[in-house]
């Protein structure tokens, strides 16, 4: 149901600009339910079809709830009874299936240079890129997403314990990402949506270190960021820890705690995202850190880790209910190490919900 | 070393058509040494430029051979003592490198459409897709790829071993795949290149499956397709496993290890990939299964999970030393299930060395 719903809403978008047909690749999970699916074709009027390979057609018929599904095989082969296959590359099908809804104006999302080409060399229509409008869609999670990412962001939280739990000096970095993701794919994550994030000392300064066989020691900053992927949809949450930490150093992940709770009270329907990182930065700036804050304060989370909105300062994007983004204010120091606090948040009416552990 | 080489060869190709640059973007760890790299910019004459975000600059001067790093940054931010930014959008960096070499012919590697788009719409050169260069480039791995993917594969090995110690019924398929998972990350692994295949039963006759909360069962045919990645470099093995297996199961494993080891006996520099997979496909077709063997024979292995070559009948290439393949003969009956068995091999001069676990 609310994935018909996700068609209708761009069935809306089409009428508006006069399109005869939208194509989607990059967002072909979005609107079929299944990753089993290469492109969909939206007519403005009549049933989506699905494109997949002959290798994954059981699997688009038996997840996805379009029923005209379309396999492709670029090379022949013998069929088995009732399966029906077109002999011919992805493109070439995209073709033919616009050419039998009559489309002579196509919107596109995702597709690959080489797949754009072939459509336009044909002659026979007009396509314009329109990622941007299937972004925007997405931005906006309905309640079949929004349980999926309360769900990703539970799995994330208990790998975060885990870690926790591990942290001793001596440990290696790559063991305590052992753990966490041992923990979350035993709780349904079917992998990390980002290369979890166990950075420690001198690493621990990088904003995108990894998991190294360093070990952990007593008085170094530790920065854990890792998520989970639970039925497609991705989560993230990040923690900064020490044993033994000098004054210093625990007065960084103070004040990067302090950053994101000012930021965090916020959050609500209308607000714009300028004010957001407005409030964050003001507490950073104050403790001389704004210099070392090297990355934006957020961003949207779904079925890909980097979503719409982007939280940065010069943004003019405002936060709409059904939002589901980060806010992780981070600082690098050089000499004393980085520090990093991140939650996932979903945007309500009057606040927002953490999703993430809140303790 | 081996990084300036690979430069080396393409600057050679460049000569060929007469290019001024080439921008490299989906390969920039290829050629760059490490994935803080957004783009690198190849000219001609002298050396390349390394294009990445303002928070990566550190990462990419720490990691890369490629001495002149460039960073950029999409908004103003105050900058830290001897940090030097371009405060512009990542084609706008690329437009003004390409600018400051006088390079007004060329080829590209895997850019967005959009950094496309925007360096031609200046209108002050001629650009072409060139990713194919590439990827023949990259199908002939040098020693020190193969040191990595030997090293990917043996972990790899190790992930196998312990999930088919781990195998009873009773438990979980995922339980399998965290089990396989954890074992590789302690090893080294940053990460799976593919989601982890743990298919038992129903699922088994479904070529890309995952691994599910479903029990796997006495009797059933159970799929394990399983990688690691290991500095970068990619790693696939699948083992078909089952206890208390049917006569008519137990065949059906016979048969693909059989199809694998007829392909495998005529790897060797020289040999055309049509013989290699007409090879498997005979034993196949014997046993009256080849029109359940659903996919190609196997792919190319290196920093991504397929690579060139690409192993099916109709093509035309030819192996060459250097080349990291798989051989994976599969079939995937409706009614008994499936059964998958692949290893990864490096192609030599006389014959092929298995790199996965030969037991």
């Amino acid at each position: 149901m609310w994935l018909r719903r996700r068609v209708l809403k761009l069935k809306k978008k089409m009428e508006l600009l006069g399109l005869d047909a939208f194509v989607v690749a990059k967002s072909g999970f979005y609107f079929s339910g299944t990753t089993a699916c290469k492109m969909v074709v939206i007519p403005s009027d009549g049933e989506p079809i699905l494109i997949c390979s002959r290798l994954e057609q059981e699997r688009a018929a038996a997840e996805s709830w379009i029923k005209d599904v379309r396999a492709f095989s670029a090379w022949k082969a013998p069929l088995r009874s009732g399966e029906r296959v077109y002999f011919m590359k992805p493109h070439e099908l995209l073709d033919s299936c616009l050419e039998s809804i009559g489309a002579r104006f196509v919107g596109y999302e995702g597709l690959p240079p080489s797949t754009v080409r072939a459509l336009k060399k044909t002659g026979k229509r007009n396509c314009v890129e329109l990622s941007k409008w299937v972004q925007e869609l997405r931005a906006i999670k309905d309640p079949s997403e929004i349980k999926l990412l309360r769900k990703s962001a539970q799995i994330a939280s208990r790998g975060m314990r885990a870690a926790l739990e591990t942290l001793r000096p001596g440990i290696r970095e790559i063991d305590v990402a052992a753990q966490a993701e041992y923990e979350m794919r035993k709780r349904g994550s079917t992998g990390t949506p980002f290369p979890t994030i166990v950075a420690s000392g001198k690493n621990s300064a990088l904003p995108h270190a990894s998991a190294t066989e360093k070990k952990i020691r007593k008085g170094e900053l530790v920065v854990i960021d890792l998520g989970a992927t639970y039925r497609g949809y991705a989560s993230d949450c990040t923690r900064t820890w020490g044993v033994g930490l000098s004054k210093k150093r625990l007065q960084l992940v103070e004040i990067v705690k302090r950053a994101q709770k000012s930021a965090v009270a916020r959050l609500r329907d209308g607000m714009m995202v300028k004010e957001i990182c407005a409030a964050a930065n003001q507490v950073l700036n104050r403790a001389g850190l704004l210099r070392d804050s090297l990355h934006g304060l957020g961003h949207g989370v779904g079925i890909e880790i980097h979503e719409l909105p982007s939280l940065y300062p010069g943004s003019k994007e405002v936060l709409k209910s059904g939002m589901v983004l980060t806010v992780e204010p981070g600082v690098y120091c050089r000499n004393i190490g980085g520090a990093r606090w991140e939650d996932m948040f979903l945007i309500k009416k009057n606040d927002a919900e953490q999703l993430t552990m809140t303790t």
